[in-house]
């Protein structure tokens, strides 16, 4: 691919001009992009102008600039995240109408939890999880199940390194980290009672695909009260139908020919 | 932009790679994403190596490829048609559960629909509609909606041009779309039946923004019957909610600027 004369390929200055904007900036103009992406302003702005031009950028009435809904339209149409998300989701309804607060999915991405989706009631307690954004896994019930399931370098990286504290409840002792994921995977849930806000609890349990490796977290975020623990079964019994759902689209994607 | 030796920018083969990825084909060879892009192989397969390498696309095991988790979460995170939905979820679940099959948001896009969510009943009747996907404006009661409301310019393009035929309900006929527009912005509402497929009705109703504009359409799709006219009210109650909880979005991203 064609590189600038500092060695720098086109696509990796266009990707850091999109992680310019995040759901806290998502309207910027061309010089705050240039400081963000660490260009200089004349490369930022002719690069925005073609982002513009090809729809993955829109520019508003003000000159300012956000995320083009062609873009979101061509990540999304054939996302596996999204294929995963539209399966799960009438569980994730039924969770939130039964626990009245938050239901989610998320998925292991690198070394943290990526959200696909989060349903939330009007008036439910604090919530970190947003759509498309990502909390840490030693910190996050969904975080912790997935964890406890993935491959043993990420556990040991984790395991072995910082365990940034957000509340007293936080787990940031990895001998303590390594006891609570031998727990989860015996018990099949975690339950977190204040680790990330200590007025919420969040409750995970694994999402496993036909051969048994975990392929997402679904979670619930309850208010942190003795009554959090009776949602576990619900919430089990929920991540077996999601698996019902992915087997038989594995199945059908099969017959179309979309998995080999 | 850096252009190849034919003259088009790195963006634009990019972009036409994105493009090959479906619902309906979302695993592809390196010489598929060739073929549908229109490239040669070699450049392909260099600017998917790339892509991998970035996140932007996932390699598999087979070697084949699909969209990356990353370029949805870059293009989900901060985007404005995510936005919206998010606002609009609460509406869409409570039309869901009172009418029991789907439950749409369509935003206008170029010079079709683009569904930003749609929400399904397990056993619903059937229905076109996909996230991340389009439908034409004159035949799908979204589009209608969107259409009646859109600048003049638009109307007359798709007025005068040809309007496909999906059933024998869809409106084919110039003369008849323009009333049909026209009864729209006097009802503020439209009900297809059997327009799309004959088995099913859509009923839209318009979103407006807090200047009075229109930005979005809320609907339902119901089995093509008696019944389907009784949903309206409660059409019209959601989008007023929609609206009422736009402009309170508005003012919170005034506060802290967002939104210029």
């Amino acid at each position: 691919m064609a590189r600038s004369p500092s060695g720098e390929s086109v696509l990796e200055r266009v990707v850091r001009i999109l992680e310019a904007f995040t759901p806290e900036a998502q309207v910027l103009g061309v010089g705050e992009v240039a400081r963000r992406a660490d260009l200089p302003v004349a490369t930022a702005s002719r690069m925005v102008a073609d982002l513009v031009e090809h729809g993955l950028l829109t520019r508003e009435s003000t000159g300012r600039v956000r995320m083009g809904t062609r873009l979101w339209e061509l990540a999304s149409r054939a996302s596996p995240t999204l294929s995963m998300r539209e399966l799960a989701m009438p569980v994730l309804e039924e969770l939130l109408r039964a626990v009245g607060h938050h239901a989610q999915l998320g998925l292991l991405d690198g070394e943290e939890v990526l959200f696909a989706e989060r349903l939330s009631a009007e008036g439910a307690v604090v919530n970190y999880t947003r759509i498309a954004a990502r909390l840490p896994l030693h910190a996050s019930s969904s975080g912790l199940v997935l964890l406890a399931h993935a491959p043993g370098d990420l556990q040991e990286r984790i395991l072995t390194g910082k365990l940034a504290r957000f509340t007293s409840e936080t787990i940031t002792d990895g001998a303590e980290l390594r006891r609570r994921l031998a727990d989860i995977r015996r018990e099949g849930f975690v339950l977190c009672a204040g680790h990330l806000h200590l007025e919420a609890t969040g409750i995970a349990v694994p999402v496993r695909d036909e051969t048994g490796h975990v392929v997402a977290a679904v979670s619930v975020i309850v208010p942190n009260d003795d009554r959090a623990r009776g949602h576990v079964p619900l919430l089990t019994a929920g991540a077996r139908e999601i698996q019902r759902r992915l087997r038989r689209a594995v199945g059908e994607a099969d017959d179309i020919g979309l998995i080999e």
